[in-house]
C-alpha cells in the first residue's frame, strides 16, 4: 500500500476479507491502514465478529457500510484509500466514494490479486486436502454408478460425500455430463439425462475446504467408450500431459497454453478446444493467473502458483473430453497434487 | 423501455437473462431492443445458445462481450441503451459505456426488478414445487436426526434429499444451527458441531427449482428444549402469525414489518431481532419487495407478489428461534404457501 502511495484500503471482495483476516462472513467491508484494522458489518454477523474485536475494530452498521466506513475514514484523517473497483458494483462504489469522499478515493486494481497467487504452505496443505477429499467421494461414486442413473443423481451422491469427508461443500457447480452432453464446457446436470453404457461420462468437480477450492475433470466411459471419444481422449491426455510437462517457474503462461494447444491442433481439432488451458485455484476457484492464448506477454509462472490445467476437445452430438489436474509449481519445476488415474484404460469403466 | 426513452437495453444480470429469454447459461448479456435480440456469449455455451437462433441472433465472442455488445449497438444505430448498472462491476461498466459510446448510455435502476416482483403463474406454480420439495427432503432428513449427528452431515443428508426430489440444488447454502448456534442469524454448518439433546437446532433452508427458489425456516427442540428458547419461541410464532395476517394488496411493506416487530418489541426482546421482516423470492432468493423498517413509505404489497415472513429473537450462548413462510400476495388478502408444523409442540422433535 505505502508503496503505491495510499494510507487506507477499503476490501470489499469476500474472499480477500478471508484472506486477510480469516473472517468468513458477507456482507462486510474491511478499512485496513497500517496500524488499524475495522471491521463494518451489521447485526447479523455481531457474534460472529466477536473474536475480531481481539486485534480490529467492528462497527455494526449505523447507516450503511458506505457511510460508516466513510466517517471512520474521515476519523483517522487518511488521504488516498484503495477501493476495489473491480469488485465493486457501480452504485457501490459511487456510494464509497461519496462517503470517504471523492478526492480520497483511487480504484486499484488487483494489490491483494498479486499476493493471491502464490500459496503458502498452509494455503498448500488445504488445497492438498480439497483434492484428495474431492478424489475420494468421485472414487466412492464412480462405484455406485448404475445404468439409468441421471446425472443429477450422481451429482448429489457426490456432493453428498464431499461434504460428508470434510469439506465445507462442493467448490462450484460440478459438471456431471452423460452421453453427448460433454460437449457443453458447462453443463448443468440434469435430472432427465441418465446414464448410458457404452457413452461418455465427463465429471468436472472440486470441493472446498477451508474456502480453498480443488477443481479436476474426468471424462469416462461407462462400460465402453466410442470409438470418436477413445480417439479425442487420446489427443486431449497427450495435450495435457505435454502442458504439464513444462510447467515451472519462467515459463509463460501463454506458453503452457500453446504446449497443450499445438497438439491438439495438429491432430485437427483445433476449433473445438475454444477455452484457455487453465486457470489458478484458491479461495476463488478462478484466479488468477489466467494460463491461456489471450495472456499476456511477459506474464510468467511463479513458484508457489497452483494451477489447473484443462484442455479438452468437444464435439457436438458425440461428446467431450476434458482432462483436468491442479498443479504446484514448484522451485524444481511442479508437482501435480491431483491422481486420479487417467490413462484411457482407467476412463473405461 | 420506449416510455424511459430507451431504444436499447443491455441486460447483464443472469436471473434478468432467465427471465427474459429463459437462457440458463452465464458470461452473456442480451441486448434488446423493440424488435430484436441478440445474445453475445463465448464457445463454451455455443451449443446452449444453438435453440435460441429461432428468435435470437446469437454472437459468439469476437473480443470481448462490452466489445462486440458496442459493435452490434452500432450497426443497430441505437441512440440510448439502458444498462443494468445496479448488477454491473465498475470495469465492467466502463467498458460497456466505451464500446457503445458514453453518450450513448444511461444507467438504469431496476426497469425488470419491478417486472419481476409480480409473478405469473406458471412461476407461482414453480415456487409451490419448490417449496413442497424444501419441505419434503427437511421430513425425511428430521426422520434420520441421532444425537452427535454433525450439522454439516445434515445439511449434506437435506441437500441430497432436494435433489433427488427433482430440485436443482438448494436455493442457498443452507444455515444448519446445532445448540446456541442459532443465535447467529447467518451461519454456516460445521463438521465439529453436534446434535445434542434438549437443545435447538435451527433450519433455514430452500429448494431451487428452474431457477426459483422457496426460503423457509424452522427452529426444533431436539428431545426436549430449554425454558428460554421454549419462551422466544412462542413470542417469534405470534410475530410471525401477526404479520401474516396483515398481508394484502395495498398494505405498506414497512407495516408488515411493524406488525411482527412490535409483538416481540413488547415482549422486550425488539433488540434481539435486528433485521428485516422477509423479502421477495424469485429467481434471486433476496430480491424485490425488501420488507423491513428500512423499508420506503408509501411502498407497498401487491397482488403476485411472494415474500418470506421470517422474524427472529437471537440470544447469544443461549440460541436463535426464527421461523419463515413463504406468503404469496393474492387479491383477497394472502395464501401461504408452505405447511410445514410450526407449532411449539410440533417444533419438539
Amino acid at each position: 500500500m505505502k508503496k503505491r502511495g495510499f494510507d487506507g484500503m477499503l476490501v470489499s471482495n469476500p474472499p480477500d476479507i478471508r484472506y486477510l483476516s480469516g473472517y468468513l462472513g458477507h456482507d462486510a467491508y474491511l478499512l485496513i491502514t497500517s496500524r488499524r484494522a475495522i471491521f463494518f458489518s451489521d447485526f447479523r454477523y455481531e457474534e460472529d465478529l466477536e473474536p475480531f474485536r481481539k486485534w480490529a475494530k467492528v462497527v455494526m452498521r449505523k447507516l450503511s457500510l458506505a457511510h460508516d466506513a466513510g466517517a471512520a475514514a474521515n476519523d483517522l484523517c487518511l488521504r488516498r484509500v484503495a477501493l476495489q473497483a473491480e469488485y465493486l458494483k457501480v452504485p457501490e462504489r459511487a456510494a464509497i466514494a461519496k462517503a470517504i469522499g471523492k478526492s480520497k478515493v483511487r480504484d486499484t486494481s488487483s494489490i491483494l490479486t498479486g499476493l493471491r497467487t502464490i500459496k503458502d504452505a498452509i494455503e498448500v496443505r488445504t488445497i492438498r486436502k480439497a483434492v484428495k477429499i474431492a478424489q475420494d467421494a468421485l472414487a466412492a461414486t464412480i462405484k455406485r454408478l448404475k445404468s439409468g442413473q441421471t446425472e443429477r443423481a450422481i451429482c448429489a451422491w457426490l456432493e453428498y460425500e464431499m461434504k460428508m469427508a470434510g469439506a465445507e461443500g462442493p467448490g462450484f457447480a460440478p459438471i456431471i455430463a452423460a452421453q453427448a452432453n460433454g460437449s457443453r464446457p458447462h453443463y448443468s446436470p440434469s435430472e432427465k439425462v441418465k446414464l448410458v453404457r457404452r457413452q461418455p461420462l465427463l465429471v468436472d468437480w472440486g470441493a472446498c475446504v477451508d474456502g480453498y477450492t480443488s477443481d479436476l475433470t474426468r471424462t469416462f466411459g461407462f462400460g465402453g467408450m466410442p470409438a470418436k471419444v477413445q480417439e479425442i481422449y487420446e489427443i486431449v491426455l497427450e495435450s495435457q500431459l505435454a502442458a504439464i510437462a513444462v510447467i515451472k517457474p519462467g515459463v509463460e503462461l501463454r506458453a503452457v497454453d500453446s504446449a497443450a494447444r499445438s497438439v491438439i491442433e495438429k491432430a485437427g481439432y483445433g476449433d473445438r478446444f475454444g477455452h484457455g488451458l487453465g486457470h489458478g485455484i484458491g479461495l476463488d476457484v478462478h484466479e488468477a493467473p489466467g494460463m491461456s492464448f489471450r495472456s499476456k506477454k511477459g506474464a510468467v509462472l511463479e513458484a508457489g502458483m497452483i494451477v489447473t490445467v484443462e484442455p479438452g476437445i468437444y464435439l457436438p452430438g458425440i461428446g467431450g473430453v476434458r482432462i483436468e489436474d491442479d498443479v504446484l509449481v514448484t522451485e524444481g519445476g511442479r508437482s501435480v497434487l491431483s491422481n486420479y488415474p487417467k490413462t484411457l484404460k482407467s476412463a473405461i469403466l
